[in-house]
């Protein structure tokens, strides 16, 4: 089997091609080639040592002719731009994220009418893609069948590659999942300066001795997922029958909803008061309304059929992240 | 006031350009100049008389730079490939549909970046939007905030166009307002083949004389609006304000919901017993099973903020099609 990655490179995408290549299978199908693309090149050493990576760097719309000229068994579609670039650069976001998406969909559609097989294709849509405002408030819970409002251009964008994913698996081109990450935490590394960035930063720079600053009210309750729930419900997304996976509307993975203070609770509980002190709250009007205005609670009925819990608690969650630092 | 309708030679776009030219203003303003451009010339008589009416035929995508060489203060985006056109020809729904669409709200980016005013934007967009299949089945009564999922790729890029239109104006590029117009029937003219067709058929052919085929079983709901009706809805929410409008999402316009059987009754009512036996039952189970996923029930809040009647009976919709005949 020969498997492509866009966003390979990145934090999720680096993840998933680590666990695809420790498996070995995919859907049962031993994995032949592990394709990764990306804007910026593949430095992870056990990926470069693996002799079944193939690596790929630049602009995937420019990429996409040299790697779509052999066949791909499954693409796992994770390269985006994200939220705030989009934001800032309207045409950007169109490009790299409607754009991109189009044009591999339609290579995907050709590889289909060459070979006769709709490639597995994965979508990273986000829940981004729901918010509200004044005149269309977020209901308190969402659902399975919650229509988005998406007040980003890149919940547009997601949510329209969600469309087209639908689409194109219904006419028989791919056989295409479109599932919806929640905001990942915590995440390794440094800040990206994205909004949700001090979601991991409030965990991650305090167990590295570094002051961080809690930009919202430690009221403010958020929906996250640990980095090993994520690509587990990747993979089992992935790998579902249709009927398991349940339509072709994108699917909600599991969100485990905890306030801010809560996650500075469980900080404490685990690395002691010390550490936890060094998070200070410093509201940020600008900040504090964008985190406020994504949604919460979750209901996810479908994640639950497929046997995809949320992460049990945080203190899970930061356990997980200090076995993996360490 | 300078106005543009696309697809400004069909039915509807006829009828909007007379409704508009008879009105002499949009929001208030004098109407100066009314650009009717369609794959096909424009053929009405009244409108080629009047010196307001410019007209332009071709290819959308083809005619977009020449047509948006002047400024446009308001459009009316009715032109679309329809729903069979979509399903056996793929690329051609993706063109005419999604591709026409997005270079129009990027023309319309670069007027707003140049004149500093945001066009009005009315985008035609269609209850095909709806529909269910055995994984996820259509709810028995459509709400303003009923998740789409659409199940023909018209339906599918339909619902993407909305999307744009409501990033676009969340970003100040265009005042849009995107509404889900319900099969119009009594449609004048001949038979065109359409799925749908047969729901202006079954009363247009028996009154001109003609024997007509009903393909579905008389049982079978369907949601309905006038022409009349229709346009006056297209009007009514190009001059709502944002606030009226309510939000960014697609609105769902009023549907009168009746059986086939009722609709024949009133036939007979309006035209004799005579006439209404010209039609013949004789169901088509292709037709049937796409007629029979189309929503007939709706509960449409904001249509009703609006002030927009649902037509009072199918009696009213017969008498409004006579009345034109004449």
């Amino acid at each position: 089997m020969n498997i492509l990655i866009t966003g390979g490179a990145g934090f999720l995408g680096t993840l998933l091609a680590r666990r695809l290549l420790q498996r070995g299978t995919l859907c049962g199908q031993p994995i032949d080639t592990l394709t990764l693309t990306d804007l910026h090149p593949v430095a992870d050493p056990g990926l470069l040592a693996d002799p079944r990576v193939r690596r790929d760097a630049g602009d995937l719309l420019q990429r996409l002719d040299s790697l779509m000229a052999g066949d791909h068994d499954a693409v796992f579609h994770l390269a985006s731009a994200v939220s705030g670039e989009c934001e800032a650069d309207f045409a950007l976001g169109l490009r790299s994220n409607l754009e991109a998406t189009r044009r591999l969909l339609e290579a995907l559609r050709a590889q289909q009418a060459r070979t006769g097989q709709a490639p597995l294709f994965f979508f990273a849509s986000s829940v981004a893609v729901y918010g509200g405002d004044e005149a269309v408030p977020l209901p308190p819970v969402v659902r399975d069948d919650t229509l988005p409002t998406p007040q980003s251009s890149y919940g547009i964008q997601k949510f329209i590659c969600e469309q087209l994913v639908a689409d194109y698996t219904r006419k028989g081109y791919i056989d295409g999942r479109a599932a919806r990450l929640m905001t990942v935490s915590v995440r390794p590394g440094r800040p990206n300066g994205a909004a949700s960035g001090f979601l991991s930063g409030i965990v991650r720079e305090p167990l590295a001795g570094i002051d961080a600053i809690c930009p919202v009210d430690p009221s403010t309750a958020v929906a996250l997922s640990s980095p090993d729930t994520t690509i587990a419900g990747i993979l089992r997304v992935a790998e579902a029958s249709r009927a398991e996976f349940g339509g072709r509307t994108a699917l909600n993975l599991p969100a485990l909803s905890v306030t801010v203070a809560e996650m500075l609770q469980a900080l404490e509980r685990s690395a002691g008061q010390a550490v936890a002190a060094r998070v200070t709250v410093q509201p940020d009007a600008a900040i504090a309304r964008i985190v406020g205005g994504w949604p919460s609670r979750f209901e996810s009925e479908r994640a639950r059929r497929l046997g995809l819990p949320a992460d049990a608690s945080f203190d899970a969650v930061i356990t997980q992240f200090r076995a993996l630092a360490r």
